[in-house]
């Protein structure tokens, strides 16, 4: 057991798309909760005992329980706080095809593969990188056609699971020297729709220019530059 | 939608962990379904057609719609024939527990972790993948600790996803010289107690000398001997 009152307490990082999700999912639901911004360098001695297996924000603490995994939060935050519309639908199948379009996103549209674009200098595998996440961002675009939300009508599932990737494509195309809207109208047009329509999202995703000079920081880091 | 009168079909390869999970849930539940084999190196228009993105099996057919992915197969499952009980606890907290710990075998026992083992020769790459694979078990085995099973009394959903991998064992064990039960005893002891105390087990998972066969075929056409 954790010691904290039975707040709800989010062990964050600001630019982590998986935090973005957790913060999201409780914004939408109308949950009060605090962040505990995490050095992942030197990571405290509460996230590594809260997530000893992965040792990687967010967690996502409740009643004094730790909960890892960003998805698993979301449906976690679904199935608790019920008075809010859910993010899945109640039907099955629907609920089964909503999980499977988030967990595509989440192999596909992920930090490792944006890394393989900001973490290389220009050149074959940088090409190769945009390659395919540009392919994976298109058969998303392809399943969201001409849909308000991946939910339909509804923000739902797929839409916290992606949105926070949104926030990311500027630093990708500075990097990689492309244009994300250019291949893929709809889902930048989606992305916009989501930070104007929802409040979560406007109150979550960080600047996009921030999250580039961060990004420019991770590259000097990893020895990129 | 796909012509298959409502009956419940998986698009199945019997050395597939992935496909045994679906197969054991379903048997759980007490569905009748039936199974069409696919060849891996030649798949079936139907298989291409119903899962698109992945190509893979297994996908379940019901009520003429398909479903793709092993794990969200196994929660469609759970949500659709729910007379017998169910795999995932309802309290939220415990729920999210069982699908970290699903999450965490999927990731790390894996057909490309046993791969790392049977897929190269003895030597320093065999060694850590050894290495890798039995760190993981070892974890999964500090939380199955004295259970029966990992859903406690009840066989539930961790069990469904990560008892497949059983069956692989001594194929593992012979290609990479070790002993699954000399370093984790608990898990070999549970994956005995899950043949012998579920039939959907027992009728689902092929003989461990058949699956050794096939990963004999597996290192010839991958070069490896």
């Amino acid at each position: 057991m954790v010691k904290e009152n039975g707040k709800v307490v989010v062990l964050d990082f600001w630019a982590s798309p998986y935090c973005m999700r957790t913060k999201i999912a409780l914004r939408e639901k109308g949950v009060e909760f605090e962040t505990r911004e995490e050095d992942l360098w030197n990571k405290s001695e509460l996230l590594l005992k809260l997530n000893p297996v992965h040792k990687k924000v967010p967690v996502l603490i409740h009643e004094d329980k730790p909960i890892s995994e960003s998805l698993i939060q979301v449906q976690y935050i679904d199935e608790t706080w019920t008075d809010a519309s859910s993010f899945l639908p109640t039907d099955p199948y629907q609920r089964a095809q909503a999980k499977f379009w988030a967990d595509f996103a989440d192999k596909t549209i992920s930090f490792e593969s944006g890394k393989r674009i900001w973490g290389n200098k220009k050149g074959e595998e940088q090409e190769k990188g945009k390659k395919e996440y540009l392919e994976s961002l298109k058969v998303l675009e392809a399943e969201l056609g001409d849909k308000i939300y991946f939910g339909g009508d509804t923000f739902g599932y797929v839409d916290v699971a992606l949105v926070p990737f949104y926030s990311w494509f500027y630093a990708l195309e500075k990097c990689g020297d492309f244009s994300v809207e250019a291949e893929c109208p709809k889902i930048v047009a989606w992305g916009k729709r989501c930070v104007a329509g929802r409040d979560s999202v406007a109150a979550t995703l960080p600047e996009s220019e921030k999250v580039y000079q961060q990004v420019l920081k991770l590259r000097q880091i990893f020895g990129v530059e």
